[in-house]
C-alpha cells in the first residue's frame, strides 16, 4: 500500500482550501494514502497543533507524513521545513508545529533531520503567497511519499522554532501546573501526568474555585455536575465535570494556573 | 482491495481523537481502507448512532466492518462487543448501537454471532480507562480485517443490550408515532413506515399545533414555510418545512408524539 | 490505484447522508478511492459549490469524477447529468453546478460531453425521490468509475443549465466588482483579478464603509483590524482584515458590490 500522509489544518470544511490537497497529492504520488486528521483546529492556533501532532503521531505506521498548515505567518519570511523527527515525518511552517514530535525524538535519542524548503523544483509551479498548504507543503510531502530524500529538498535546519510548552513547578505542597487544552466537551488537560502524582499521597487540586479532593480512575465516577481529576487517554491529569462542560463551569481557559496540594 | 473499517463517533473533529483511530488500524491493517461515517453524533446519543447505522450499513460492502464509540459508560463493567449481523461487522460498547443492525439481521435470517472482548492480545498493550475507541475496538476491527476470526476474541455473548426504539401503536382512527430523529435541517424522521399507509385513505397528521392533511412525494411540493409530510429517503415518514426548519418552526424534538388519522 | 471520486454536498456531517455515497460506490467500484471535498457547503448554495469546483478541480488528476448533491430541486423535473469536462468529470443535478468546470474546459477547447441521466439500469434498484445522490449520482459515478462510457448512461445534453456568475464591468475611473463568496474566516472573494489590475497604476478600493488604497502581497501586511486587498490562493482580488473578519466588519454578504478606481 501506498504511503499514508495525514492533514491538519485551521481551514475549516465549509470551504475548498482542505479538499484540495488531496488532488496536488494524487497527482504527485497517485499511490498515497491521505488522511484527514482535523481541519477543525482553531485558526491560529500552533499550540493546539502541537499537542494533537504530539498525542497523535506515536499511533500511526513509521514513515507516516504528517501536512499541518496552521501557519499565521504564511507569505513572510518564515521557513517552510521538511523532517523526520524519528519514525514520523512533519512537513509545514517553521512556527514551532513540530515541537512535540522533535521533544519526543529527543527524548528517545532518535533520528531527527531538519530542512529548509529552497528547492522549487518540488513546489507547484505557480506559488501563491498566501496558500503554501497547497503549493508547497502538499507537493513536498507527495514527493517524499514518492520516495524523495528529505536531503533534495533544502538546506539542513538546526535551528526550529521550538513554542514553551509550559512545564509543572514543584511547589512547598505540590505542584503548579497550567491548563494546556481544552476539547470539545469542555474537558481541561493540564501539563502534569501520572508520574508527578506519588500512588501514596493524598491529593487536592485547586482550580478557579474549585477543590477537588482526589483522583478518580474514569468520568463514570462522581455525581453529575461535579468536577472530578482523571489521567485522561493520554496519562495527563485532566479536570472533567460529569455530564457537564468544566471549562464553562469553571470559567476556565487555555493558559490558567492550577495547583496540586499533596497530603499524607 | 483492503477491507474496509467505518468510523462513527461522538468526537467531534476538532480534537485528535478521530483521526488517531486511522493510524491505529494502520499499523495492524496496514490494507485497510478506513471511512468516517459520522463524528458528529451528539454526545452520547446512543439512539440517533444507531439509527445512523441502521440507515448506513445495509448500502456497504459485504463484510464491512462498523467501528461505533459512543461510549458513555467507557470505563465502567459494560462490555465491549464484536459482532457479525448478517453481511455487515460491528465493533463497540454493548449498549444498544448494534439494535437497529440486529433487528435486521434477525428478521431476515441472516447469521448473527456475537462476542465478549476480552482478550486483550488483540488490544493496545496499554489500555486507558477511558478511551476504549482507541486501545480496544479500532484494534480489534483492525485484526477482524486482517482474517481474525470473532472466536478469537471471546466467548460468545447471546444477550446483547438493546435500546428501546418506540413502534407504532393503532389508535381508533389511524396511528400515534412517535419523532425518532431530526436532521440537521430540521427535518422530522418519524417511527412510521409506508407500510402503514394504506394508499386508498384519505390522511391527516397531527404534531404539536401542526395539522397536516395529505402526502407529498418530495420537498418541491407545498409552499416555503408549510410543514408536509412525506416519506424520506429511508421509506420513513417524515415532517418537513419547505425552506424551513420542521424542530424549529413546531417546537419538536425526538421522542415527541404524532397522529395520524386516516379518512375515506 | 483506483479511479478517485470526490463529494461535495450540503448535507452536513452529523448525518448518515454523506457517509453512505461511500458504502453505494464500493458497493459497485471496489477500487475507487472516495475523498469529501466538503459536505459543508451551506444549504442549497448552487453558487458557492461551483466556485468551490472551480477553484478546486483543476488541482486534481486527470479523470477524477466529481459527485456533487446540491440539489434543491430533488424530485422535480430537473435533469440529473453526467460529464466529462476536459480532464475532469461531473455527476450530478443540471442546476449550474458544473457551470466553471465548464467554463474552463470551454475556454481552453478541451473535450465536453454531457450526458442526462436516463438509464435505469445504472442506478440503485430503488429510488427514493429525495436522495438521488445515494440512488442515482454515487451509483453512476461509481459505474464511470469501474470504466463505463458516458454514452451507455443517457443521450447526449447540448444545453445544461449554467449560472449566472456577475463579471466585473468597466467604470469610467476603474472597474465595478462583486462580492463571489466569503470564506469561514469572513474573507471577501470577489469576481475581479489580477489581470484586471495594470501593475502602473495606484489603486483605491471601495467598499461598503471601507476605502483601501494599495494592494498587499499577503495577510502578513497591514494593521490588525484594518481592512487590506490582495489576491487570494486563486488570483482573485480579495478583501481581508488582519487579525479579523472582514465580512462581518464591513457588513458585507455575498452579491455586494465593490468598485476599483485607478489613480496615475
Amino acid at each position: 500500500m501506498g504511503q499514508i500522509i495525514t492533514l491538519t489544518t485551521d481551514f475549516g470544511q465549509s470551504d475548498y482550501d482542505a479538499g484540495v490537497l488531496s488532488g496536488v497529492i494524487w497527482r504527485i504520488a497517485p499511490e498515497a494514502r491521505v488522511i484527514d486528521l482535523s481541519h477543525e483546529i482553531p485558526r491560529h492556533a500552533v499550540l493546539q497543533a502541537s499537542l494533537l501532532l504530539g498525542r497523535c503521531t506515536p499511533y500511526f505506521p513509521y514513515g507516516t507524513i504528517h501536512v499541518v498548515v496552521v501557519d499565521p505567518g504564511v507569505g513572510t519570511e518564515r521557513r517552510g521545513l521538511a523532517a523526520r523527527l524519528g519514525g514520523q515525518w512533519f512537513v509545514g511552517p517553521d512556527n514551532g508545529l513540530l515541537t512535540q514530535m522533535w521533544q519526543r525524538a529527543r527524548a528517545e535519542q532518535l533520528p531527527v533531520e531538519i530542512v529548509h524548503l529552497t528547492n522549487p523544483r518540488y513546489w507547484l509551479e505557480s506559488v501563491s503567497a498566501i496558500f503554501h498548504g497547497r503549493d508547497i507543503f502538499a507537493p513536498v510531502a507527495a514527493h517524499l511519499a514518492a520516495g524523495l530524500p528529505l536531503s533534495e529538498l533544502g538546506p539542513p535546519v538546526s535551528d526550529p522554532i521550538l513554542i514553551h510548552i509550559p512545564q509543572p513547578e514543584r511547589s512547598s505542597t505540590g505542584w503548579r501546573g497550567t491548563i494546556l487544552h481544552v476539547d470539545a466537551f469542555g474537558n481541561l488537560s493540564t501539563n502534569l501526568e501520572r508520574r508527578h502524582f506519588p500512588s501514596s499521597r493524598s491529593v487536592e487540586i485547586r482550580l478557579a474555585e474549585a477543590r477537588i479532593r482526589g483522583l478518580v480512575p474514569t468520568f463514570g465516577e462522581g455525581q453529575p455536575g461535579e468536577p472530578v481529576a482523571l489521567f485522561d487517554s493520554s496519562g495527563m491529569l485532566s479536570i472533567c465535570v460529569v455530564n457537564g462542560n468544566a471549562a464553562a463551569r469553571l470559567g476556565v481557559q487555555i493558559g490558567d494556573p492550577l495547583e496540586v496540594h499533596f497530603g499524607e
